[in-house]
């Protein structure tokens, strides 16, 4: 069997979790890591991957089928997306909610005149999580859908703690109220903020001599980000944190509950949930899967920019149509 | 906005049960309910409703956009799933499952030779759970996955009791072990036979002067059925199985758990579960849902068999690609 051969641009957490999950998959090869630093700067800790600075990956058109871009979404894939949807099929993990139908727009104009193809917007939430929110709504239409995310690392918070006057370094988890979750799979569609969903967990590192009161204080009342939920803030050590909060759980939920039959008396309820050791790892895992999947669209003619909800899921598995028929359905 | 013409053949609790669920949706219109019976001896309770028989199907092949197949896989299905794809666009819940590959095979030549759609095994096993394993498998190939089901009423069960001298009227249900769900969900990656997951919780009314003793003990020792599962026996009036034991729920779990990382020790799980209160107006609603995707894939020319793994999840929704970006993902 021939080969997937798969780049991967940006080596942080996510990069590295993409090297790892291709070497789960007997049917995927990687080829080269596409770096902005100086290409014999990085140890990618593999002699049969080729180093790149990014700058040189237009080389590279002839022997990668789909690049994975694992930077973030704040300021590098709004610049990679396009840059790369021009020369390669790609994955992304694209997560500015808001943005999402620009850049789709973007990048669907750009890989079509390319003839290649994009799937944007892979991962979890973006990605399975809001598959199953779509999936349930199509078939419970008469019901209500809920997330809940956590409990896991919110690196948006975590970075707003930090940036308080005093706070040396901090990790902010979200954590889902279980009595909210209890709630809503009892079926009694309860209205809830997200506020009233979630807790707001904080371990913070003060800087010597800091006012931890006002630390504390300056967290709960943060607009936006802490004023409206429940919040708790622990002061630990640095090393303290170090130890015991530097892995990257996360996970969730999505729930809807609905109504079925003529009487609209009977309530259904589809969840889905994830609980990740490794929110990179596992994102890494999705968008791998997405590159097998992105590789056989682009085979078959399809172009543009895709989202999981256009993606038919036996594309991302290795095996045939005829043997998922036989052992999976 | 035209709305989608459609029609149920089979009108048992599974077809009443789409009758229900096509209300739920603007887009979707029912014209016509098709019987075995004496097309005068039915009543839908919808005048707007055509009721005909079975053999006067053909007559309706410009009026009807989607034909939904309500039958059992049995006897009916073998029959009605041939017969309708040569006329008619359909979805169907096939589920024996040692027989979808052949099953398979002759929906989709008699459905391409007559350029029609068929999307076959829809519901939630086979359907929604295959999708959940097959994703969850894709994603996480280094781990294991498991179903369990109920908590619910088997229909090959409750006949199995029925069956037995004695016995004038039983429910079965299926019972996922508790434990052995908490098993899953740490990652240990327990092997589990479906003997160890599940538990028979078996509602037996005994025909007057029966031998309960010995009706309980024919339970137990039932090879296949019972012999190898922990089994409850409980005698009760039937007044009160009537009372009691009439609904039909179902649901269960699909959970993956697979490790990733470069040492793979990080253990990440999925989950999806249902919890239903009617089993078939559940499955009904599934149907539903995919009759929408198939009509609009016909009109793609996609034509031949489909299962639940070709089709893009989009297709399933009344709203547009635009649309689930912008709400959705």
């Amino acid at each position: 069997m021939r080969q997937i051969k798969l780049g991967i641009v940006g080596y942080g957490n996510l990069g590295k979790g993409v090297q790892a999950a291709i070497k789960q998959n007997e049917d995927l090869e990687l080829v080269g890591v596409f770096t902005r630093r100086p290409a014999d700067s990085l140890d990618v800790n593999d002699e049969t991957v080729d180093v790149v600075n990014v700058n040189d990956a237009e080389d590279y058109v002839d022997k990668i089928d789909v690049m994975l871009l694992c930077g973030g979404s704040a300021t590098d894939l709004p610049v990679q997306g396009p840059k790369f949807a021009k020369l390669f099929n790609t994955v992304d993990s694209y997560d500015t909610h808001a943005e999402i139908p620009k850049y789709y727009a973007e990048i669907n104009r750009i890989a079509e005149a390319n003839d290649n193809t994009s799937a944007i917007s892979i991962g979890w939430d973006p990605g399975l999580f809001s598959l199953n929110r779509m999936i349930a709504g199509a078939v419970l239409p008469e019901g209500r859908g809920y997330t809940f995310w956590g409990h896991g690392v919110s690196q948006g918070h975590s970075d707003a703690v930090r940036r308080i006057d005093g706070v040396k370094d901090a990790v902010q988890y979200t954590v889902p109220l279980e009595e909210a979750i209890d709630k809503v799979r009892t079926g009694e569609n309860p209205e809830l903020e997200t506020s009233e969903k979630h807790l707001r967990d904080c371990y913070v590192v003060a800087e010597e001599g800091a006012d931890k009161d006002k630390i504390a204080e300056e967290i709960k009342t943060m607009p936006n980000y802490f004023a409206d939920y429940e919040t708790k803030v622990t002061f630990i050590s640095q090393d303290k944190l170090d130890e015991e909060h530097s892995d990257m759980p996360h996970g969730g939920f999505v729930i809807r509950s609905g109504e079925t039959g003529e009487e609209k008396e009977n309530t259904n309820i589809i969840e889905f949930s994830l609980k990740l050791d490794s929110n990179p790892e596992f994102t890494a895992s999705v968008l791998v899967a997405y590159a097998r999947a992105v590789f056989r669209l682009n085979n078959e003619g399809k172009t543009g920019a895709v989202t999981i909800f256009d993606v038919a899921p036996g594309y991302l598995s290795p095996e045939s149509p005829a043997e998922l028929r036989e052992k999976l359905l």
